[in-house]
């Protein structure tokens, strides 16, 4: 159920916490489709307004009207509410601004008597762990993403559980005024909907803190609200069956990839009797489920040594013996092997994101190529090539075309057998095509 | 495995059967990457040769020389063999031409070695029925499509089995020719792969008769092909655990619906304890497995009443009593419904195909529009919307951007949950998107 929480002056709108801003001419149309993502290039700077507090909507209104005053001296800290203008002045959305990020306003509501405040939280991350639930109850001891940023409509947050232990992991500044409030639902949703945690992890990776100019008070502030054990640095949870290890040293989380987990089981379908070449395993994912399946042999090869480390260490806890650890670099790795000769019943690609930025799609498109050409090189004819792409900015066509030209190029005809997304607990948003980034091909290599 | 045939001129080939011909100026490309149809409008029709018998390659070589002469006397015939040459004369592909058909050429083979043979045939008729097998055995009780035409490579046969019958149907008059070989090696393939089947019904639909331009005498002998007792105009099979019949009845067949097999039990998962409205339910597919995973009631409407009837006795066979059939337009079935002012908690959206032709896609984005935004005026906060389409015109992305439009329209939030393609038997060649047609999206609307 949407909870609607009508319009409430807060306290904090005394102090110019509420403004207003309008798009630049004709630059509003994603925003009319509910698209979150406000970037600093769509505004019109100059129209920046409080709106001052006792009646929200006619101070907007006034202060809309008055667009040749000078700009007022207070300006917005990031979490300050705002809401989105046209150019021409109609109200469209309702978000949270961050001044010094290039993207700029992130959006939660589409209508004018819906509040940003700790009901609207509240109901939305609620929202978002009974999303989870539709099919029926969770493994308390598995592994679910429970919240999924702009996904669920909550842009900036991302939560996921591994056993009874939160990740909860901030991704925009706009949402730290919020965070003691967001953690304690969130655990509460948790709790409401099976899935008690006892243990909950709080961070922001570095990057974001640097980008989102992040003040050192309100980071300390946020990593306090971790509540873990030094001792506990490795959470184990179920994985397809499995048990598998997140490794909270450092307060970094190594393992994971919950996005894959129905596409490691897909995949491990086709593995029965076969030899197996996992590139990129990280910890071990797509390698261990082949094994399990019965897979005759696997190379699992990565370049990292700790993820090796983890993945082997999550073998041997599932006393699994036919699978073996390399490392090396994917390229590199595929290479040396064509020039040895060897081949493989089966190969599955799941390499990091190559396209970061809409800059980077045409290389990261040239580097799939290359890494699936190599691949395909050491495939007999029958065998089974799992290749994935978690670059949001490579569209699934773009990667299909893409396994057009590796067949063209290797004269050898490709027949899918599988086009598959993530698990059903990476939702996306209608609205904002980027959050549906994950690709998983099954193919048949003739 | 492939199973290499070196090119053998057989005994038709005396009397020109085997020819070649040249695309237009760089209308070439689309074959390099191996799509598999030549439309005649691709074609420069006056470069038309027979290729004689004796030395098949040095007689084309000879022809491809002689290009001032005159058209040579004789024409091609359908299932006649034809090699495909670029502009220039370079050798691209090897297919089956209808002179009448503006599919002009479906192509087989990309080496020139390789020859359209009955051991072709036989080789991949093996290829896709093990392709079907690549996870483990199959139910002999259930339905499965062993063929789907380019998608194994053998553009113009599709298959379904429905439990030990044979579902044979042929698209296209290239392979009539071969056609009692064909029907033979699929028998063998589905007994030698676990699943043998007595019964066959072969089949060409009246449409792909004009179109082809199918003489009687052909049509016939299909139609002796068939090996089915008049009584067995019936046939049950097992669908996700259900028991479902085909109707063989006039030589047509009525049912199946094997694609969205996985995608019935997929958006049954979401049902339970929900009131159901099911659009377009055909023979129940989807109805049913929602009234069996415990929906507290569905409502399935079809504008056929012998779809009806058999959904109907479908319903009956399973003891399925919660579900509720009724015949009606699904626009203005909706319609009327919120007229009424009723509710669901999940709608399921399945209609026939919009968009035939390239020039369709408008319309038929438009007809989704309408349907999908009177499907979500009915669905209360929180509740599921299953849409599909098998309009292999329009593209998935096509399809979620209509999603976009019906959010816009409606002021509502939608939420993917799964965005799936068929049941992994229904493969596609990576080389013809257009066999990528199904899409399932399971959305919640907020």
């Amino acid at each position: 159920m949407v909870t609607f929480n009508l319009m409430q002056p807060t306290s904090a709108s005394t102090d110019a916490s509420h403004w207003q801003i309008r798009t630049r001419p004709n630059r509003h149309f994603p925003f009319l489709s509910r698209h979150p993502w406000v970037l600093a290039s769509t505004l019109a700077h100059d129209t920046l307004r409080p709106i001052l507090k006792s009646d929200a909507s006619d101070q907007a209104l006034q202060a809309s009207a008055d667009d040749s005053a000078q700009p007022t001296t207070p300006q917005p800290k990031y979490g300050d509410v705002v809401d989105l203008l046209d150019h021409d002045g109609n109200w469209i959305a309702r978000g949270l601004i961050n001044p010094e990020s290039r993207l700029r306003i992130r959006l939660y509501v589409f209508a004018k008597e819906l509040a940003i405040d700790s009901q609207l939280w509240s109901s939305r991350i609620d929202q978002a762990v009974a999303r989870r639930r539709l099919m029926g109850t969770a493994n308390p001891e598995g592994g679910e993403r429970l919240i999924f940023s702009e996904s669920d409509l909550l842009s900036g947050l991302i939560v996921d559980r591994y056993a009874d232990c939160l990740s909860v992991q901030f991704t925009g500044a706009v949402l730290l005024p919020f965070a003691e409030h967001l953690v304690q639902e969130v655990q509460a949703a948790a709790a409401k909907h099976g899935t008690p945690c006892t243990k909950v992890l709080v961070r922001m990776d570095e990057a974001t803190v640097k980008h989102e100019k992040v003040s050192e008070d309100d980071l300390r502030q946020l990593e306090s609200l971790t509540s873990i054990e030094e001792t506990d640095s490795t959470v184990w949870y179920q994985h397809n069956g499995l048990e598998m290890a997140i490794d909270l040293q450092d307060g970094q989380k190594t393992g994971g990839y919950l996005d894959q987990q129905n596409n490691h089981a897909a995949a491990a379908a086709y593995m029965k009797g076969r030899r197996v070449l996992d590139i990129c395993t990280y910890t071990g994912g797509f390698a261990l489920a082949a094994a399990r399946a019965g897979a005759s042999e696997v190379v699992a090869v990565d370049s990292s040594e700790r993820a090796l480390a983890i993945a082997q260490r999550n073998a041997e806890r599932n006393q699994l013996t036919n699978v073996r650890f390399e490392q090396g670099d994917c390229f590199h790795d595929l290479k040396e092997r064509h020039q040895r000769g060897e081949q493989f019943d089966a190969i599955i690609l799941d390499p990091p994101r190559f396209a970061g930025s809409r800059k980077q799609t045409e290389a990261a498109l040239r580097a799939y190529t290359r890494l699936n050409a190599s691949a395909v090189d050491l495939i007999p004819p029958g065998g089974i090539l799992v290749t994935c792409s978690c670059s949001g900015r490579v569209s699934r066509s773009d990667f299909l075309n893409m396994l057009v030209d590796v067949g063209r190029k290797r004269r050898r005809d490709l027949v899918v057998l599988e086009s598959r997304g993530p698990s059903p607990d990476h939702v996306f948003a209608i609205s904002c095509p980027e959050s549906d980034y994950l690709k998983c091909i099954v193919v048949q290599v003739m």
